[in-house]
């Protein structure tokens, strides 16, 4: 009686989701204290005083509520523009910019603007699940290479097999969900030879689709290689949803490399898309917060003391987990084969944790740990339980 | 070598926003006073005072701009279940309402999580030519109805004969854009009784999506019907672009009636959609700033004041025109057969007007009152000259 295919979808929603939902009911029964929730990506800091004060200010400015064009005011695009330009040398004018409703908003219309059915996008596993509709929403196919165990980096070699002459882009998340991995430059720049090589087998182009949500969110002083600056035919999607820890606003930019041939026709494909998947515009009031606060990160030192101190709880209760660079997740391999069977017992524990295979990279489970360091530290005696009992068990059952 | 279908899709763009970008190139060349636009439904009134206060408010509440469930805030969504009941003693619950990301997001949900390719369904023209993406981005097919001339009131005999065994929804908008026409609560009754009839022949359900962006902008203590009492297998899209003054910061809900079969599953559906295709919430701060300003209706008076006066002008001038009871859109009939040759011939005026063949009923054109007094005041000569061209030139060739 409703959508068939749209019915039978949603069997398999979102593990992340899920998991929250699994989390609320564990809440409910054994008390906010008493569960530790690392499934979702919800920054827990305010946005910085700054912000607020900017939106307090904005509030009253005339026509900021209104209607502007639908790719976003000229003027917060211009300073956008400049100032990626500032970054990476690449010439973004107004033009490049499109003001989106966050990154989600960002990949969709991308993907519209470029898929025909049948077209394939490769995903660089481990990768976010909600990339599989962005894609198929547009008769588009996700084609997932498995990152380099350890390092979580691509592997480029693969990368390069993948392509065939149905490739249409490629999306690359770095600082990566779930993995916190930063690709270097240099397997930045061997990627983009790896595409050359591809596109002269091929005879097509490759797009790359950059989503770049934890740019800002990186630590010891990793610096994020400008994939806009390595990459001639990018599309770099943002979202200033953790950056300023306002993901429920959902405010982003998407900017097209203005060296794509026919970038203007790309745009122009991008505005029909956003207008007409009923987006319309980006929030208007913070289409112009994002321009004042480019660079700004909240809760950046928080967030590297919780890696910090979730990290060593890890460790020293006997886990697999490489200290991640960047975003807010640690990706540690699962004491049992299956991920989903071990975020079932971690839930007896009261940990809430995502598996692996929601991210196409069995054998691993995320943690969110943008929560409270309260929070972190009450969960070292569950990740000690839980592992005992899992070695208690493989004791008994070798 | 982008998307085929999108780049197809370019040439055909929204003659509303072409309108309004031809607007603009006269108002660099003549001066913004010498430019009479009314292309483009963009309310002129800031947002009530009231709304800003709260806006500057809610600015610091915590957690009101992190992820939330993502139908949206339960409180919001229990308020307007309320308000709603209250109205419309449609027995809504939380769990009954989606905050969207405005009506073109409500739409575009409400539409995938309907339709499976091939489905069928009906508008009644003149429509906002937007119904048309939102229906084939999901493999629908919109099916024109036109309304009777001169009241624009649904033609209901038709609709029934209309609807099929491929038939699964049909969309009201009313008050009407682009004619003002508010439907009354007789004749949508009929229109119920009709889909009755028609339910009985096919065996399938039609879905009432009622489109209701200008619920509050009415005039002469004409009351809109609640649409919801009237058709059980109702779906409400709302937005509060128009009343409270805030379109480009894109809130609004979808309200599905708790009468429908499986409601819930529909509503899973809904949710599914929303986050699927890159919304994933409505914005924060909006959601809370909706519950609050459910029946706030910002510039209504001046509305009415330049209804009046414009519809005046018109009549003066020799136009033939409907007084419109609701929303803040004049349609008179074109003067010439081409009502898009009478639109460029207009633009020789410096009047900026979009013709009835964009909404699907050519012969009229629909002029958006939402500007300045001043604006239409000064229109005057302009559509008089414009007439007195016209007839002219029918003098010389009858």
């Amino acid at each position: 009686m409703f959508s068939e295919r749209i019915v039978k979808s949603l069997a398999g929603g979102s593990a992340i989701r899920a998991m929250f939902e699994q989390g609320n009911i564990l809440k409910a029964k054994y008390g906010e204290d008493n569960v530790y929730d690392f499934a979702l990506g919800n920054p827990d800091p305010e946005p910085p005083e700054t912000v607020i004060d900017d939106i307090r200010a904005l509030a009253g400015k005339p026509g900021i509520h209104k209607y502007m064009p639908n790719a976003g005011f000229e003027n917060v695009r211009s300073s956008i523009a400049e100032q990626l330009c500032a970054g990476s040398g690449v010439p973004y004018t107004k033009d490049s910019i499109l003001m989106v409703a966050g990154a989600a908003a960002g990949l969709c219309i991308v993907m519209e603007a470029l898929l025909d059915p049948g077209d394939e996008v490769i995903v660089i596993a481990p990768f976010f699940g909600e990339y599989r509709p962005y894609v198929t929403n547009f008769g588009g196919k996700i084609v997932p290479v498995p990152a380099l165990a350890g390092t979580f980096e691509p592997d480029v070699p693969a990368i390069e097999r993948a392509v065939t002459g149905k490739t249409k882009a490629i999306i690359i998340n770095s600082p990566n969900n779930p993995s916190g991995a930063v690709y270097s430059e240099e397997v930045l720049r061997r990627l983009a030879d790896a595409l050359d090589s591809a596109e002269k087998r091929t005879g097509n182009t490759v797009y790359v689709v950059s989503d770049e949500p934890y740019s800002k969110i990186v630590y010891d002083g990793v610096r994020v290689p400008c994939a806009d600056a390595i990459f001639k035919n990018s599309i770099i999607v943002n979202s200033f949803s953790k950056s300023l820890a306002l993901p429920g606003e959902r405010i982003g930019y998407a900017a097209v490399n203005p060296r794509i041939e026919n970038a203007d026709v790309l745009m122009d494909a991008m505005i029909y898309c956003a207008r007409t998947l009923g987006f319309v515009n980006a929030p208007g009031i913070f289409q112009e917060i994002a321009a004042r606060h480019m660079d700004d990160a909240a809760g950046l030192d928080a967030y590297r003391a919780r890696r910090d101190a979730l990290y060593g709880i890890l460790i020293d209760a006997g886990y697999e987990c490489t200290l991640p660079k960047g975003a807010f997740y640690l990706f540690p391999g699962s004491p049992v084969e299956d991920d989903v069977e071990f975020c079932k017992k971690a839930l007896e524990h009261n940990i809430v944790a995502v598996g692996g295979t929601s991210f196409g990279y069995p054998g691993y489970f995320r943690l969110a740990y943008c929560v409270s360091m309260k929070t972190i530290r009450d969960s070292a005696p569950a990740f000690r339980s839980l592992m005992e009992e899992i070695r208690e068990k493989k004791r008994k059952n070798p």
